[in-house]
């Protein structure tokens, strides 16, 4: 997807469709943190290797509009882009397709924080280099 | 809270949290739902009755914003209002608040479907004028 | 329910349900942890208080046998008791009832563990002192 | 793993874990779905070939053993076999792998019901030939 250089597949779980017969809206908040993850794990070493490090990095927004409903075993592809680091925020931005059609799209954003005191610190420098690495 | 006539309760669930130490994010998402459906109970005869109509509501946006982490065992008051009721399309707002503190809001956007064709069809009368009833 | 003398109410969330538009086998699970949580505020001081004398309570078992469907918005009773204390090890069992009749029954059973450690360690004589109350 | 013959992965999501810092309990209900129905897909045409015939399996029963903690981010192996078709019922049994050690086994069993009428019917003919080939 134009503007996009990572993705990640997901296999729609029987568990995570409702009584409408389509997976569940809160489903796709949890896919997006699984794309996160994947992300992580191509580009910055992995969200372990951040937690390593004493950073904590908390979510602090969500949003996700539905195009599409999907249904149970559809494959979905989540594509993924890191954007505006800035001091102890950033944020992530996300397009969901299936077989080439938009199926939802949003974006998180999170905030960095020392994993002891709780208080902001600033995304690492390591990371805001694999980021653009990443996307550049 | 300011603005809203209706809240319901929730007491956060071990399984609701995360490694973390916190509720994880997506918990919100299903809880917003469990608030409409209590607004619904108590403005509009339940969601229920509303299936019962041949009407399906789906869900076409959520955005969340977390002020502050909520923990297990949390006794959380939602405050949920119904706003912007046009054509097939409504909108619900939240607030998430402990012990008078804002722990998160945000809002989801709903369209109105035949339940049978899944074609767009209005937002019944009778649920225009139970939400004015309730936010009057 | 006979031999039960406690019980609490769930009532079952959109999000619990799935495609075959009854409440998902795995919800339970998490509704006999709620119905646990709910027997411990009750009967020795929450769920927290245990975890504030640095010992976790592990899940090592949990059966449950599905007797009738369950759906959206259905009000559920769980009968719960605490069985079997021995050493570092205890047992719940389970009854789940709607309108008197049976939904679903089980049983999970616990390891308790030094939270520092995660060494097994004994069930705190003032936990055993309680559920022989509850149960007496 | 002995006397299985089939086996699929997953990876522990982060949304999975909870605040003792494991993957929640309940999450290996879900994980045992998930195998299912990768074993349906690669032997028996997948679990949407079953809908098709008019058939629903219901789950009658889970039984899952804990024996190690499970983390975020671990890959588990979950070996999975069909077991004792007889009539409208059968059984999978389970074993969840992590790097060789086993970290969870279980059961759950199930019911084949006409989707329309929810009567119990046989389990299908060419159900029962292709488990027999997969488990031969």
């Amino acid at each position: 997807m134009e503007g996009y250089n990572f993705s990640t597949e997901i296999l729609v779980r029987f568990a995570e469709t409702d009584a409408q017969g389509i997976a569940h809206h809160a489903s796709f908040v949890v896919w997006l943190e699984v794309a996160r993850v994947a992300y992580l794990a191509e580009h910055a070493g992995g969200y372990l290797a951040i937690r390593a490090q004493g950073i904590e990095a908390l979510t602090t927004a969500v949003e996700v509009r539905y195009h599409r409903a999907a249904y149970f075993d559809n494959r979905l592809r989540i594509w993924t882009r890191c954007v505006d680091i800035r001091g102890a925020r950033f944020r992530y931005e996300y397009a969901v397709e299936r077989d080439g059609e938009l199926v939802a799209d949003g974006h998180t954003a999170h905030a960095t924080v020392d994993a002891g005191t709780r208080l902001a610190t600033r995304v690492p420098a390591w990371f805001v280099e694999a980021v653009a690495t990443a996307e550049g």
